[in-house]
């Protein structure tokens, strides 16, 4: 006879093969403490509304306990043959406490079961992450405020283009983390909904009482309708889409740092101990982690296209193929997870090499605009400021120098408008300090700006 | 001499063909409402501010709201030479007003002006489609409130589980609508922002006031970073990646609408305006924009990896790359929108078979659950009463028949337990009437569950 | 002091979670039989070219044969703190035969050498995956056969469109499954190219022989470019397109094996050990395998999307973004790989109901352009056949019947061209038989088709 | 009455903005030449088979060629009421011949008809976009050639890792594309075939010859089962997949063009027509176009993932969702070609900066392989020869010079084994000249490389 619990109109039952291809046991253990803890819920409530009797409950309950226990301290071992997570436990269960085990799943299907550990765990997470972004933001906050005077080359198109407050740049990544942040925080007020009691599909005919469970599991509300509850997949969906954004900003920050690693740049030197070398040539520091964070960018969008193409299509309510829910979501919090750990360390113990900035800043043509606009200040129409500077700088290319290198007779057969306070102008450091218009670049915005960042963070902590 | 307004430093200009392929005044131009509603807000700004005198200001003017009205009222002539909507309508207005017309320039870059145009427009659009969204949802209403007690088979794995009501299955879409819609909503204060003045990347020396043309033009907010400003296509993803869930929702109520439309289902028959016929086969009758628009879904998803991909490992600030942000989400709003509409007006004219439904019903196994709780009621655990139905289901059908087609003889030679009041609880009727647990498909619970989806939607309008 | 291979100009090594976060050997373990394979054709070579010393050769081999043996037999323990697969062997192996092992590196590093390992791997792999392909096309074949005169409904739009045999339904899978192979098999020229002995990039100044080491892997060629050696990965890119490619015909099976399973459809009954049942409805039989591979569709999508996106703006040559390509690669292996055996025993298994189809084919109007072309025959033009015939089914489905049930008089008031002879042309049967155009689902034209594939099978075997 | 074509059996007709959402007129003109030659095929053989009359056949192609002629000459003017190309081109048609026009349709099927024009088309740009391919591939040679002995900097992690040829970096360029052709080219034989006769579904019942068209349409083969025919669309989808690899290798090269563009390498110049300027900053000369074909692969990659979606779980025969095939098509097409295009202008015109390349390789630790190799030769094992290289390094970056600054007592501090002779093999150009292993980097190497390559483009163009 089948051990399996569905038998009962089968005649024959699957190769072992066939099963094992069938089966979640292998990564939905991760789930375990959610599912004992939504047992624990639900048999509670299967007590207090009289579903089953007390004496049902405690053993029961006891056996749960001794399962979450066991689970916690040294692990169970799951059996292939039980399929997932849920019937595992429920053999366990049966094992412990005898055929009364049975009836914990009155009133209950592992439709909304699976569901409900799906919530209970992502939920968790989510806050986890949020943490993790709070704590990356901080270092980038603490980075900035030593560097605030940095001045830096900005660029568009890789090319330099205006002399910037390095602290200015690092802050551009504070602000996408909020979003981030923002977009994670909303998220979880469609995470944290439950869905036990949905049963199979149409609720039940028992006596439950969903608030109860509800409250119990720490939820603050419960869907609505029992179909919806069991094949809404969405908030697993946001929760890519949310991780794919935010790996698309680190590997935009990657993309950069290894950039300033390497030589031709060397703006930066990341720590020994974010860094590894190479075993065939001896001089090689590599920013191997930003590399891999910016590949593994590659995974997430993989998991949020795999999970869009399962749900497209998919009639309601349950179907088989939502078990291919959990593996990409449980990849992509490993991922996040552990790339925003290794961006926090590695921001912060990061050297910046003023020296190297500094340099870059005086020899090139960053200061153009500076020129452009100064002639804009002495009457000129843009687009005719904006054409002599381009003769000038093209001027310098063909002498391989720069405009500072320029004597003011040189500039005046340019432009008669052009007098000895443009040397001061074209200043590097009086380009980045003038720029204060709100949000810009300019020291004291970008003082302001952190002032404003800090109080983000710090309004949240005392919340 | 080249005609490009940044030839200055540049000895020869690039092919026609090479030109083409760079610009973006094909597509842009469908910005060009939100370009000139920038420009005016800008120019009102730096004559505010006295950057630009009353005189030029009000010139400019005069030139921005003659092209405003020319572009509402028969349409605006594109150049590709002018590579792009902002340089073109520069070119325009300069041809109006003459030289003062480049002043508009002033403190202003294509970067931060590209990005107000997307802002400004994605916000107008997502609160369209929001629009769209709950009409959508008022006619599921509508159609729910007719088919409360319309008995329908409620699927699993597209195997008949559990009878329902045809209301509850609809009603599962209102909440995914929901939950789209709080999204789009959420996501609307990550668009609200004003990227004016932040300049190539660094923000201006002129000293401007972001201030007052984020207020001119309704923008809640600033962006606190410039560099950020020029840069973020955040908002653009977001709506992509709520547009692909929103997308999600409507392939799988298309897969429904086609599978009940078939001759097989015969649950629905859809209104002659949104099907159509075949120009070979005479009787055919098919659901043609159903169909479509869960092929759409393709395309929004493409759309969505497709800017992903753009912007991972992307250097700050501004790009080139950045360009590739638009077609998608034209695309992608032209699609939604559609799709939106089609479904709006195909639910509210389809035809539900009541009797179809009705005969479905009573011709399968979805009664099975409710004999065996009804075991559970007398005392067997879930197990052993699920053990016996499955030998009373298979016992049919070998017999061809159903469980109500059964003899009470017949059940009690499977359980002494059956007793005759085991035909009220196997009617699909009772079925669907007791599975009052909260949010199930209980007639009563039903209609709660509407009124509660009528409350949400009213408080809305009433906002 | 670091026990890296690379520690000599580093002053600290990393923390032990960066370590983790960056080490492949949780899942690169899986190349360790290639990555021997490997080692062993190098070392061969080191010594037939000199490089190293004859008994340096025998001593380094006879290590590599013990940790061959122990992979095979008993598997071996791998350490996080050798990162990768490489270094792990690199250092058992140097355990096993002393500091010679180290020599083992001469000429070669980890970038040639992982690139080895994974052309080998996937080489034989895609050969593993055509021999389940043509399993799979020799099955349909087989159920073809059986189903040649079987007529079943033929679908456009989901909706009955014309009367075809069964088989010819089936077989549109086997030519399906013919064009996967022919990507595999002309994929394999690609994948079948030595890197090894490109070295980090650029080759290296020991007098190799990279011809003697492919011959002694069995490669066909070795690569022309020794950065493009080991920066390439479109042979893995293309793996997960043409299995993509798979998945989507893999997954348009399972739809229709999902419908036809249904209650609606019953074309057809799986074997109960392809299917399974619920927890909770003891009467379902599902169709989980069918389902759980259209599901497993998106996995593959996402891992092609995911390397994709690696890949993108990558410079030359190796990166450690490079390290995300396994993964992807191993489980989108284990997917199809899988799936195609599901799919070979599901096929072979499964149960056609004769009867249902015969009894849906005479209750629709899948007949109506036999009708339509009765008239052109008649000397109706296409456009007004069509029409006359829409209206009488118009007429039908007002009367709920069939067009076989209408009389002469009936249809001759339609249109008097219609005579006695109509009935035998409208039976499901003759439609199907006067099909004999090329490829179609005439009888004749059936078996000729499968004859064909029968013909390309047996060419391939004995090859 | 309706004025559509299958109109018979309904009584209503949707309105006109259902209509233009599910028209494909506004993309599928595209394909009217395509749709022509396939119709004059098409009639031929109805003519020579004896479907119709030769009257009937000189009509109707007396009109198509009079609709060509005036589609290649002035283009043709389609309305949207004929939702697509074909009822467009029929109205067309029937308004020149008469109702005799409506015959033409005889034995065919949209479905079919479709198909083929696709099939035509994709088959005529493919072989377009190979020879587009090999078009770039002589231009990577040309300039390889000039480069042979430029000796430039190789990187791995984007750290500079040993020395190289510029000409060997561009080379492998060559190979990706090679491989790309190759792909493109095997794909032909899937694309290659007909279609056409396969009607709705099932073949018809006319006695056509669908070998005749074939010939007439010069496809190589027909497909052999009309099911598969009408619902297959592999062929695009290859197509899309191959076209993502090639934007891949294009994105590759095009974020080397960025860099080796930047102030900080200085590597090459673009020449002016393949750059543009900034309007607000005048020094700036952006690789803009090197930019955009980065940013393009985006669209690229989600044009492949949009139609994996529509085809994921699609029952056979034709659903409507397939007429999303084609924009992606489209439009990919459009960006590889433009892609390819602005590639082998851009790479023909660029200038390579032999100075700053030399430069850079006399200041690094590039060379630091060479002194471990060598150490390997004086007798030490592989790892300690690192391990002292390494030191070395690191010494030299506390001292802020390099290896060859290195006076030979410093270098015995660190081992004995170093003698005189070492400089000569620290040389740059030294360390590329040795590289001789097959594949190498080594002068002689790529000579031959690039002798192989210029093979195989000759032996193609003989073909």
């Amino acid at each position: 006879m089948s051990s399996k619990l569905w038998g009962g109109r089968f005649q024959k039952s699957a190769e072992k093969w066939v099963d094992e291809f069938g089966a979640s046991i292998s990564f939905d253990q991760e789930l375990v403490l959610e599912d004992l803890e939504g047992s624990i819920a639900h048999v509670t409530m299967l007590g207090t509304t009289g579903i089953l009797n007390q004496e049902e409950v405690v053993a029961i309950k006891k056996g749960l306990h001794t399962l979450q226990k066991k689970a916690e301290e040294e692990g169970l071992h799951y059996s292939i043959e039980q399929e997932d997570i849920h019937l595992n436990l429920e053999k366990m269960l049966i094992d412990i406490v005898g055929p009364v085990g049975g009836k914990l799943h009155t009133g209950r299907s592992r439709n909304d079961q699976v569901a409900t550990d799906m919530h209970l765990f992502l939920k968790r997470h989510v806050k986890k992450t949020i943490a993790l972004i709070i704590s990356l933001q901080n270092t980038i906050i603490e980075k900035s405020k030593e560097h605030i005077e940095t001045v830096a080359p900005g660029y568009t198109h890789l090319q330099r283009a205006q002399p910037i407050s390095f602290a200015h740049h690092l802050m551009a990544y504070f602000w996408m983390l909020e979003r981030d942040k923002s977009r994670f925080s909303e998220s979880i007020s469609r995470i944290d909904l439950s869905p036990l009691g949905a049963g199979a599909l149409a609720g039940t005919t028992f006596p439950i009482d969903r608030e109860l469970t509800a409250n119990l599991l720490g939820f603050s509300d419960i869907y609505q309708n029992s179909i919806d509850a069991v094949s809404d997949r969405d908030f697993i969906i946001e929760f890519l889409s949310n991780s794919s954004m935010l790996m698309t900003h680190l590997s935009r920050l990657a993309e950069e740092i290894i950039l300033w690693s390497s030589e031709e740049f060397r703006f930066i030197e990341l720590d020994d101990s974010f860094s590894t070398g190479s075993s065939i040539m001896p001089q090689k520091k590599n920013p191997d982690m930003a590399e891999l964070i910016r590949g593994k960018t590659g995974r997430v969008y993989g998991n949020l296209i795999g999970l869009l193409t399962v749900m497209k299509g998919l009639p309601l309510a349950y179907n088989k193929d939502l078990q291919e829910d959990k593996e990409g979501m449980f990849d992509t919090l490993h991922t996040i997870t552990g790339s925003l750990r290794i961006f926090e360390g590695m921001i912060r113990t990061m050297n910046i090499n003023k020296d190297s900035l500094n340099k870059a800043v005086h020899n090139d043509f960053s200061n153009a605009t500076e020129l452009a606009d100064y002639l804009v200040t002495k009457g000129l129409p843009f687009r005719e400021a904006h054409e002599i500077t381009g003769k000038l700088v093209y001027y310098c290319i063909e002498r391989s120098n720069f405009l500072l290198d320029l004597s003011l007779e040189e500039m005046q057969q340019a432009s008669p408008l052009i007098e000895s306070d443009v040397f001061k102008v074209l200043a590097p450091e009086t380009a980045v300090r003038r720029r204060n218009s709100q949000g810009g670049t300019g020291f004291e915005e970008v003082r302001k700006q952190i002032e404003k960042a800090q109080d983000i963070l710090s309004s949240l902590i005392s919340m």
